[in-house]
């Protein structure tokens, strides 16, 4: 079942931490190979590689890759007006959440007759890759797009394979619809990332691309990075549990559980001073597990990667949870919000029994692409920022130059960089 | 001398663009192996091997990587009083701009019984690179690490390679001890990145690392990616010019050259409606070319990377610009700032005859960290954004939670998630 680690007084090193944690990674080597194949060959060929791909990767025959109108209308008919409402009241939630991050241009005079400033301009298209087939997620689709759209991304495309009788899954054309997209391409795979970032004569290229996907879109990803930005590599799920006696331990089984569903190299840290509660949540996702449908997936995980820590008090448990940078942090103590300061690493921080891990993953506002496998200790939630980028605004009088241009060619000589002083010499020379 | 580009009315493609602006890229598979050979060596022999690697890269013995307070005080002294004074300067309007970008922690009830927040965190630690040798700047000790202080990093180091007699390049140091910088190692090369990335005995492990290098560093920064965060990775420098008839080609030239002495793969464009300034700065770039020291590396990137567009007319010189995307770009039409709007892809816009772009390296208090090779496309110069994360917070009531519980369930079913259904519904259950 899980292992159950006792932490010594004096805590554990981020390197002890860091073993305990890893995961297995996926071997790669085949998968280099093959995806680069498929990108020098869309790169190339356009529209008649990808029209290849599909045929061979997707088992249809297409003719055109662009979803219409009458289906993104049938979609929303097959989703059905329940679901429909239930993405709109998403849709806003997230759309509130995420206005909270846009940045506005500025430009001042911040020393006599030195103008500088930020702008902050939308990047100009983006792409989205929606996976398709048992892990068809329309909330991925909210996600990725609607941040993209508070940014004011003037421009942008969903990818996501065909299945077999070339459509689309209709919950994400529906999520789609909901949140007001209008480009979308039965392109999967890595033959999708390619079109993205390449384009072919149907596909306008894109400047970013995000979203998750198998291993090849994975590695497809990382081979355009550079030509295009991408957002983070998702490693699998994990979630981190801080808890007292006073939590409840049926309900925290059910959210280790809701973790150790999605994939067998899913994580799930249990943190609390109480043997009494690990010995109860052990118990229990033995129990629970058992009546999952997918209880292999997920009986895997928990055997694999489910950890318990005993720590000596609350104190040691936060910060063993700190080195372990959870995607996912439950807090379960009494009085969760107290512990904000005291918590540095984590993707994002769920507090109190009412508020299990799945409200994030599709209702609450917070994007749910968060940074996993340690990775919070760096890095941030996909967001508006994302989707923006700034540049540096410049601008001094010849008086304000005059007063410094000396003091800059000296640094320039210091740094050997002749050519330097001379643009700031030549001026002064007139 | 520099290609002549006629822009035809209808313009030039993305894809036209980006083949006439591309560069050549260095290989390396032998430095792949060789870096991780290095990395992988550290990773398991700590000291022992940054010790063996450091004689062998850098020619010296070290017994203490450690630079001591007495070699940062003797630094000062040998950089003298006024460099100092200037480094102080610097310093100051660095951190002024840079406190534009600080974030802060919000957490408030945005529906009834919900609340939600974003809290920001230092990264809790970073490393920053600096090069030695005839690339050693000063300027790179400020860009890197004032940012991550404003961001309140609670811990820095520096890594920078020693001199073949054990000292570091002392107008490093200055700017270190000005910058306020205490822990600096002698530790260079792919063996600093892995010291930084993994720890040894007396370096402590880092989680984010950035700063420029060589091919080597550059290497080792990519392959240790993931385990921790780091910056872009910089390609040449690059500016592009955006003139008119009232520009100064002198200036113009001198502007061109500055960028052209950093490196043979340094590009510069100037877009022009005007044939007779083209005319011009190409005799001004041939004349001074010839009058620097470094004139065989700024002649070469001259020949190979410098590029004149000639354009119908300034509309269609800031859309060619703006795919560009130039890392530096600089504006010599008049009302240079009305023309922020329109500009969509540049790392640092900078505005009139008296803004040269040296400015910038040193003094003005922008980043001279900036995005190469048309990534200003999708991304931003370094900031404190850089040395900051984010953490979504979400906190429900019981109320909150068991009004939209069943409507998240169903969201969960769709995704055919079955336990994360449960575990909204046996909440429901109590």
């Amino acid at each position: 079942m899980m292992e159950r680690i006792k932490v010594p007084a004096e805590g554990l090193t981020l390197r002890a931490i860091r073993e305990i944690t890893a995961r297995t990674q996926a071997g790669d080597t085949a998968i280099h190979e093959r995806t680069q194949t498929v990108l020098e060959a869309v790169r190339t060929g356009g529209d008649a590689a990808v029209r290849k791909f599909t045929a061979r990767f997707d088992g249809v025959e297409l003719a055109d890759f662009r979803v219409s109108a009458a289906e993104m209308e049938a979609a929303r008919v097959q989703a059905g007006a329940n679901f429909i409402s239930i993405l709109e009241e998403a849709c806003n939630n997230i759309r509130a959440y995420h206005e909270r991050q846009a940045e506005t241009t500025w430009f001042e005079e911040c020393r006599p007759g030195v103008h500088l400033g930020t702008k902050f301009t939308p990047i100009q298209r983006v792409g989205v890759y929606v996976p398709g087939g048992t892990a068809a997620y329309p909330s991925t689709v909210l996600m990725d797009t609607i941040p993209a759209q508070v940014a004011g991304v003037p421009s942008l495309a969903v990818f996501t394979p065909p299945d077999r009788d070339g459509s689309v899954n209709p919950y994400i054309l529906a999520a789609a619809s909901v949140a007001g997209v209008k480009e979308i391409y039965k392109i999967g795979g890595a033959q999708g990332i390619a079109a993205a970032a390449y384009g072919t004569e149907t596909v306008e290229p894109v400047f970013k691309i995000v979203g998750p996907g198998n291993a090849y879109v994975a590695m497809a990803k990382r081979l355009v990075f550079g030509l295009v930005g991408i957002d983070m590599i998702a490693g699998p799920s994990e979630v981190g549990i801080l808890a007292d006696d006073s939590a409840n331990p049926v309900w925290i089984a059910a959210d280790m559980l809701a973790q150790a569903e999605h994939d067998r190299r899913a994580a799930l840290f249990l943190v609390t001073p109480s043997e009494q509660l690990a010995e109860a949540v052990e118990g229990e996702v033995r129990r629970q597990v058992k009546e999952l449908k997918r209880s292999n997936i997920a009986e895997a995980a928990v055997n694999d990667y489910g950890k318990i820590f005993i720590t000596e008090d609350k104190e040691q448990a936060v910060e063993i949870m700190n080195r372990i940078a959870p995607e996912h942090l439950e807090i379960l103590f009494e009085e969760p919000a107290s512990y904000i300061p005291a918590i540095v690493n984590a993707g994002a921080i769920f507090m109190g029994p009412y508020t299990p891990e799945p409200l994030g993953d599709y209702f609450a506002g917070p994007n749910h692409t968060l940074p996993t496998m340690g990775t919070a200790a760096f890095s941030s939630p996909l967001g508006v920022y994302d989707f923006v980028k700034r540049s540096s605004l410049l601008q001094y009088d010849q008086q304000a130059f005059t007063a410094v241009a000396e003091k800059v060619a000296v640094f320039a000589d210091v740094e050997g960089l002749e050519a330097h002083g001379l643009a700031m010499r030549r001026r002064l020379d007139g």
